[in-house]
């Protein structure tokens, strides 16, 4: 038990606070043979790392990242991967305020409960400075479930400003600054997110993330599900509130007939589902579909508005958070949750391994 | 690691098929000197106990448990628990086709490509009669949070018919066969599922579970999250499809100002939140706070309605489901999520005393 | 975490005290697909049963197990097997003394210590009746390691007398109730331990256990040492004092030319390894050579002659135990010692497929 | 699951190869509010280091342990403890033989099957340079333990001869080069080991370490028992063979009444054992007295003499191994199991408390 790993089979174990020497993860799990360097795993890092637009914290960090084991001559050898990032921008100010005071919103005071001892400085480890080594674990997880596998997020709702879904297109997402699929909402996301961040404000998100190509058998009764890990995994994410899969709480509202997922034989055998109310997983396991979840980010607790709040010495006072913030931490918490899909697909594509190794890696019948 | 396993310290095993002889589980972690029998557990069971109105199926199940361990003259010895359940009301009927072809909506077709072996009896491993155990083991878990920590569910919305808060009555939950808080709602959703069951339909809805008197610091970063927990603990439940902590997906569409929940000293030295936005989980740890988690769960899979569907032979064929079912599979979910959410508490409640021996078990200040 | 499960992938968790109505296992991660009937684990079950010789206790239990799950139509189905053993002759006594007073040797005082409770009623938990379901649960990892992987126990020593290695004959370990493979030790040892027997008194002895077919690859470094795993499974068995693995305290007394197990190719491209002290296991993977490990079990607590002792209230006494007893508990430590062994190869047989799906299942070069 | 992970409740996780750029290890579980700085670290790995004699290998690393997370202030956080070792003397040489062919006695063919790819230099992953991480962890641990739990390592046998015990003195430990705790014994040694490593040969040796102070209750049964943790803690580290708690392997030989450890009431309620034989376990659950434990370690593998050995493309070839090596690796295994008993009890510290909050920490009674 740990409460800085996650995975079983494909595990990784994260630490480094947000404002020490260096953060870095160890990735164990990885089978031997497959072609990694750092290349394999900076563009993901960039794809997350701050002050990319006006719509992210403008704290500078390359977040350039080595690998210091588990690779020799460029393949991986099954010994734990160390990847490790240094720290840069560690801004040098006054800490005094967040030090002896608890932000509304932020995790320092249930820190102060557990621990009586916390580094505040940019969050400690609370931070979610965190999340780079999820995302290049993840760059390794998606090695582990080969080209085959794609993995993609989108951000679906801005606030309460939704998507439309018939104008969905993949290739806007990389286009925009918010991994925006629908090129209609992005002018109007734009607009409405420079407000929020020139008021000071914040504001929450939905972001959809997909996986298409994964084999079915992924995921196992009952306590190993498929969708459980899934929501397990993203509501590890900093600032993440709620976790559907397939169509989620929606489909509350619907009736068994709506709800079916009906089944049809094509032509080469292979099983054709005729809808994914189900977003790809039946009884905890994958049945070949898209894995489709969603999760919702709470707005960016740091705001310059002043809150109520109370001292470490049990006093009553009031705090605005200075400092460089998200307007809308659900933007880079993007490719943090398509990481989390990589990690947990791949740490149950092993287990699926070890304990089936007859069945099929497509949606075929017979078996 | 165990498909079938969960929690970590205080920590159940669930075996069973719904139509073999018996179901059952062990719980593994519970401290010693707890006073325990059968009669602390079959409480919870009888509220989950199928055949109790007409709403659920009528499948006659007395669901008696036995300890078959880890008590000894009254009290638990620090051994495993093992609880069993004879299953009676196994009816016997022709399974031929639901041996031969995949229902929708059912784990059938997945498991098949998993395992290419299934006790196809009225869904064998899959079937909700596992979570029988899960109510049982629940029952001990609230035993280890001790008297201070109350655990209550209810159904908060029928398909989309929602409950309305101001209504909002724990009493009214125990008297109407929805586990319903809103007495103004009971005799719509009467009504209307009624035509339901009689359509051989059936409907979604979602639960909503608190724990009150939890104390703070349980859970922990990064990946012992309290809420990730929560969120994997009720997304194991069958026919689950999203799951929230406090505002969940209504976050989305808060700014940061209306989501902080601010705070305020008490002249006892306890401190205040203004709101409860978080559900009762910053940074993953319980800030002492009511927990507040709601799921969605899919209407039952089996309906009467033809759907379309395959065979194992990689046929088409049709198929409607026979056989006695829930309408609404959410009533009998409510004592399981109940169960779940007191599991974890007392899973993090172990843990958390491993690691802070010190810390504080009130959320006051200075700590 | 779980103080009552061992393994991994495949994994098992016992239950049941010494007197409580039954004991029992869950066996969790065992394949789908093998055959699987009481037939296959009750030979196993009557290896180690009590009351077949003078030589061991004649407590009578027919140690009939039943599975209650996990198996369809004489396959397992890749879920849970709960296997079950009732208790027959909890023969009622009176168990005053060993319940206010602690027996040397015994973990009375310790589990005094520890839980402030315990069932004392022929040792509880601490009974070696839970090496049944060892036993057991052995029983199906052989079936996961097929019938290429041989897997057989002896005793080596009976007290300080060892067998004769040169005499060696596995056919003979079946025909003494010592499981001695040394036909010119049996007689010998008959005397001693019927003058053990008949004083009251108890020896200790030393076992040995070995595996052959086992393929290459098993196991894995560091802290996932198929010899680490041994060793840890068979000090786990009550009254074990010590592990080896191949030369283990001898290999402390030779020099490195000695040690060095010297490798030829055969004709046929398998590599021949020119000694064995290694046991089978370098850097914690298997080579493909018989794994051979030893255990040294002490002698029985439980003897007539008073010892010195205290009770619960802090007071000094003297005690003997009467009752039944087994004058050499290291004879019916000879299958579990095997079954813990066949657990802990199954175990790594499932992980090594998870993460080296390509590996080759026997010694040859190149790979 | 990790094969790089060790422990449960203080866990920690290793990373590296010999000749990489550095190694490292992430501790976690670590309570909050402890006093840790790289002071408290490095004596511990001093005592490990390479080239203080020339009884161990020449290798020159300063072994500069960094603390890059996990502490604030100087005290730990309860976050993730990340220590790091950079590399140093990774000297430049020709690997040709060594990539390309199987060391008797050396992981190298195992890696081979296994992973089909390894680093080879210097041993990659299977060189014991990982140890030093475990001394570094294991510096941890004592800080957890407290500084009433005394844990401290001696060699008792090179090769064949043996200390006497009857000289024993802890403080000659820290005098000699080989931690000999018997004045009588280090000439003899000095002479025997110089010939042997001028010989370009090696020997074997036995460790014993002791724990003192520890308090009673800790380990569980069945599958957490304190001594099954320490078996598999000193099976993991490189070269041993075999491993005893208590009179370990002698205990075989013993008749119950010599073997009982007999039990008197003190004064001042405490309990008094009259003798040690079970090593301070019993039941696998610590009573409070010196737990005592021996592992066998093998001569090292790296001798100049020339062995049968053969290559990666299956041709018979013969090895010496040149280079800087122990002629004896027992000597630096001291401070490693030291390290790892310090773990083991660390980690079951934790366990304990999680489920035993009121249990005693002496060993009185009534308790």
């Amino acid at each position: 038990m740990s409460h800085n790993s996650f995975g079983h089979l494909f595990r990784f174990t994260t630490w480094g606070e947000s404002h020490g020497p260096a953060i870095g993860c160890v990735v164990d799990g990885c089978p031997p043979g497959l072609a990694l360097s750092e290349a394999e795993i900076q563009p993901f890092l960039d794809k997350r790392r701050p002050g990319q637009s006006s719509f992210v914290t403008q704290r500078q960090e390359p977040d350039q990242v080595r690998i210091l084991s588990g690779v020799f001559e460029g393949r991986t050898t099954g010994t734990p991967i160390a990847l490790h990032i240094d720290n840069q921008d560690q801004r040098s100010k006054d800490y005094g305020e967040i030090a002896n005071s608890f932000r509304p919103g932020h995790a320092d005071i249930a820190y102060e409960w557990k621990y009586g001892v916390r580094d505040y400085r940019g969050g400690g480890r609370a931070s979610a400075r965190e999340t780079a080594m999820r995302v290049a674990a993840g760059a390794v997880a998606r090695l582990v479930l080969g080209g085959a596998v794609r993995i993609r997020g989108a951000m679906v709702a801005l606030g309460a400003d939704t998507v439309d879904r018939s104008q969905w297109d993949w290739a806007e997402v990389d286009r925009n600054p918010f991994f925006c699929p629908d090129p209609t909402a992005v002018a109007r996301w734009e607009e409405k997110l420079s407000g929020i961040r020139k008021a000071g404000s914040s504001i929450g998100a939905v972001i959809e993330v997909v996986a298409e190509g994964v084999q079915p058998g992924l995921g196992a009764p009952i306590y190993g599900k498929l969708d459980a890990d899934i929501a397990s995994a993203l509501m590890s994410i900093n600032a993440v509130k709620g976790v559907e899969i397939g169509d989620g709480f929606a489909s509350a509202a619907l009736t068994g007939e709506e709800n079916a997922d009906e089944m049809r034989m094509r032509q080469d055998g292979m099983v054709e589902f005729l809808a994914n109310h189900a977003g790809g997983v039946l009884g905890g396991i994958s049945t070949g579909q898209p894995i489709v979840a969603r999760m919702a980010v709470k707005p960016t607790s740091s705001i310059l508005t002043h809150r109520q709040a109370v001292t470490k010495d049990g006093e009553n006072t009031e705090l605005r958070t200075k400092g460089r913030h998200d307007p809308c931490v659900g933007i880079r918490a993007v490719p943090v949750a398509e990481a989390m899909l990589a990690i947990v697909l791949a740490d149950h594509l092993l287990r699926h391994r070890a304990q089936n190794p007859g069945a099929p890696e497509v949606a075929r019948l017979p078996r």
